[in-house]
C-alpha cells in the first residue's frame, strides 16, 4: 500500500559507528505495513557489518530508481563515492567525505522527489571536524543544505516519543548559557515552527504547547530567578495573542509525570537536559529526533555512533526504527 | 511486631492546607504492619478536615505517652497549644504560630525517645515569613533545631522512590546561579553524608554514588562548558581516594532509565530540576522527600500544602504513607 509513495532515504552515517549494522537489522525487523527505504552507503561498510551479523538480510546494490523496488528483497544499498572505514568502532577521519556525501545525496534526494524523507544515522561530530567539516553538529549541516535549496532552514530538535514530544529551545551550550541564550524572540521563533509543524506534519488542529519554566519552581514567583517574568511568560501572551495554544510558564519537575502530560501536546523545555532527561527516562531505546523548521522531514536515532559497541552486533535498532516508522507518518 | 518500638511523630504542616486530610487518610489506610504515628495538631484543625470526608477515622486526643496505643482504635492527635485555622484552603498567618510548634514539639518528641522519626506533613513559606519565620524552608528550621540539639546539621535532601534515590547538590536557587554554587567543598560535604547515610540508615554496605554532569553530555569533554573538568571530576576523584564509590560525571540525560538507574543507588544532581524531573516523572504520586545530614530520621510527602484542594476531600496520601513506611524503615 506504500508502494506508490517513493522510499525513505537512510544515511549511512559514521561507518564505523553502529549505522551499518542499524540499517541492516532495521531492515530484516521491518514489518509488512512499514515503508521502504534505502540506504546511501559505501557497500564495503555494509558488507563488513554483515559479516559481524546474523540476520540474513540481502544486501542489494542498486540506483535510486531501483531502490523501492528491491526493498522487497533486502537492503537496497545506493553506492556512495567516496570510500568509507570497515573498521567497525574503529573512526577514521578517512570515511569523512562518504559521511557527508551520503548525507548530501539523500537530501538530494528528497528535494528531487525519488525520496520522501530522510532518516540519518548518527555521526561523530570529532571526526568530521578532524577533516575540516565546518558545522556544529548534523542538524546545523542539513539547515545549510536546506537553505541552499531556498526552503525555510530554522532547524529545531524535537525528541519525539509515544510518551512524549519535547523541544529544548536552547540545546548544546554550557547550562551557564542557557538563561541568556534565552531571548523573547527566540521563543517566539521557536513555538510558531513547533506550532506550524505539529499542525502540519503531525496533523493536530490546534496544538497544545507547554513551557516550561527556567528556574526552580518555574522561580516561585521572582523568588527563584525571574526569567519566567520577564522572558517566558511574556513570550507565551504573545503566542496566545497570534492564536497559538502556548500555556505555562509551569514547574519542570511537576510537567513530565502521566497525568501531567495528557494536558499538553508538545512541552517546550528551556535548555538540553531539561527536555531530554524526561524524553530519555520515559523512552530511552524508542526516542526518536526529529528536525522541525526545514523543507523536507528528517528523523534520526536517539542515540550517537556508539563506537564502543561496534561491530558486535549487539545494537538496538528500536529508535531507528521509530525513525523510520515517524518519517513514514509524517510524509503520509 | 512494631509496637515495642516508639510511635512516628507527624506533624500537622499548614492546617489550611491537605496535611490533616492526609493524616487521617493515612491512618484510615494503614496496613497491618504499618507503624503507630500520632500527629501534633490542633484538634479542631483535624476535625474540620474530618467533617469534609468520609474515611470514618475515629481521632484521639492524647498526651505523648498514650500515642502508641490510641493508634490502634484511631488517628492519636496530641494537642498544640496554639489554635489553628479551621478553614481549609484559606491560610491564615494567625496560624503560624501552631504550625511551628508543630514542629519543634515533634523533634522534641524524637529527641526526647518519645518518637522515632519525624513525619511532616506540607507548610506554605509565605504564611510562616508573615509571622516572622526566619527560615527558609522547613529544611533550614529542622537544621537550626537540630544544631541547638547538638547534633551535626548540615541537612541534605534526598527525592527517594522504590524507583529512584537522588540528591540535588543545589536547590532553591535560580538557575543561572547553580553554576558558581556548585563548588568542589559542597560537592564533598554533600556526597560523604549521603554515603554515610545510606550505609547508617539504608543498610548498604558500599553505595553506589552517581555524579550527574552540569552540562548537556556532561560536558563533551570541555566543548560545552567546563565544570565537569574543573570541579566535579576532581570531586569524584577525591571522593574515591576516600573510599566512596563515587562514579561520573555521567551525561544527566542517559542516566535515569531504568537500565541505567540500575548502576548506582543514589544520583547526585547538580541542581533542582536534573534530579526533580526525574525523580516526580518516574514516581510522582509515591516520592518521599528525606532529609539527611540531621541527627534524627525527618521524612515529608514529596509535595505542597495544596491550598487548591485542600478541603475536598481529594487529596492523595500516597506519598505521605510512604514517608510513613520509609520513615519506619530507616529507623528499625
Amino acid at each position: 500500500m506504500s508502494s506508490v509513495r517513493p522510499p525513505l532515504a537512510m544515511t549511512m552515517g559514521d561507518p564505523a559507528g553502529i549505522g551499518p549494522e542499524l540499517a541492516l537489522k532495521a531492515r530484516a525487523r521491518a514489518a509488512p505495513g512499514d515503508p521502504p527505504f534505502f540506504v546511501l552507503a559505501a557497500p564495503e561498510s555494509i558488507a563488513a557489518a554483515a559479516r559481524k551479523l546474523d540476520v540474513g538480510t540481502l544486501i542489494i546494490e542498486t540506483d535510486l530508481e531501483g531502490a523501492a523496488s528491491a526493498f522487497a528483497k533486502g537492503l537496497p544499498v545506493v553506492p556512495l563515492e567516496n570510500r568509507a572505514s570497515v573498521e567497525p568502532g574503529r573512526p577514521d577521519p578517512e570515511s569523512a567525505a562518504a559521511t557527508i556525501e551520503s548525507i548530501k545525496r539523500a537530501v538530494a534526494a528528497v528535494q528531487n522527489g525519488v525520496a520522501r524523507a530522510l532518516v540519518t544515522n548518527p555521526i561523530a561530530k570529532s571526526v568530521l571536524y578532524a577533516s575540516g567539516f565546518p558545522f556544529p553538529g548534523h542538524t546545523e549541516f542539513l539547515g545549510e543544505l536546506a537553505a541552499k535549496w531556498g526552503g525555510p532552514s530554522f532547524p529545531v530538535m524535537m525528541i519525539w516519543s509515544e510518551a512524549l514530544a519535547v523541544v529544548p529551545v536552547t540545546i548544546h551550550i554550557p547550562l551557564s548559557e542557557a538563561p541568556k541564550a534565552l531571548t523573547f524572540d527566540l521563543l517566539l521563533k521557536t513555538a510558531r515552527i513547533v506550532d506550524r509543524e505539529m499542525r502540519a506534519r503531525f496533523g493536530l488542529a490546534k496544538p497544545r504547547l507547554a513551557f516550561a519554566g527556567l528556574n526552580p519552581h518555574a522561580g516561585e514567583g521572582g523568588a527563584m530567578g525571574r526569567e519566567e517574568i520577564d522572558v517566558i511568560a511574556p513570550a507565551i501572551a504573545a503566542l496566545r495573542e497570534e492564536g497559538i495554544a502556548a500555556v505555562g510558564p509551569l514547574p519542570a519537575d511537576t510537567m513530565f509525570h502521566a497525568r501531567a502530560r495528557e494536558g499538553y501536546d508538545v512541552a517546550l523545555a528551556m535548555y538540553h537536559d531539561q527536555g531530554l532527561i524526561p524524553a530519555k527516562t520515559l523512552a530511552f531505546d524508542e526516542g526518536v529526533n526529529v528536525t522541525l523548521g526545514l523543507p523536507f522531514v528528517r528523523t534520526s536515532p536517539d542515540h550517537g555512533t556508539a563506537f564502543d559497541i561496534a561491530g558486535k552486533g549487539i545494537a538496538n535498532p528500536s529508535s531507528l526504527i521509530a525513525a523510520v516508522r515517524l518519517a513514514d507518518r509524517l510524509t503520509r
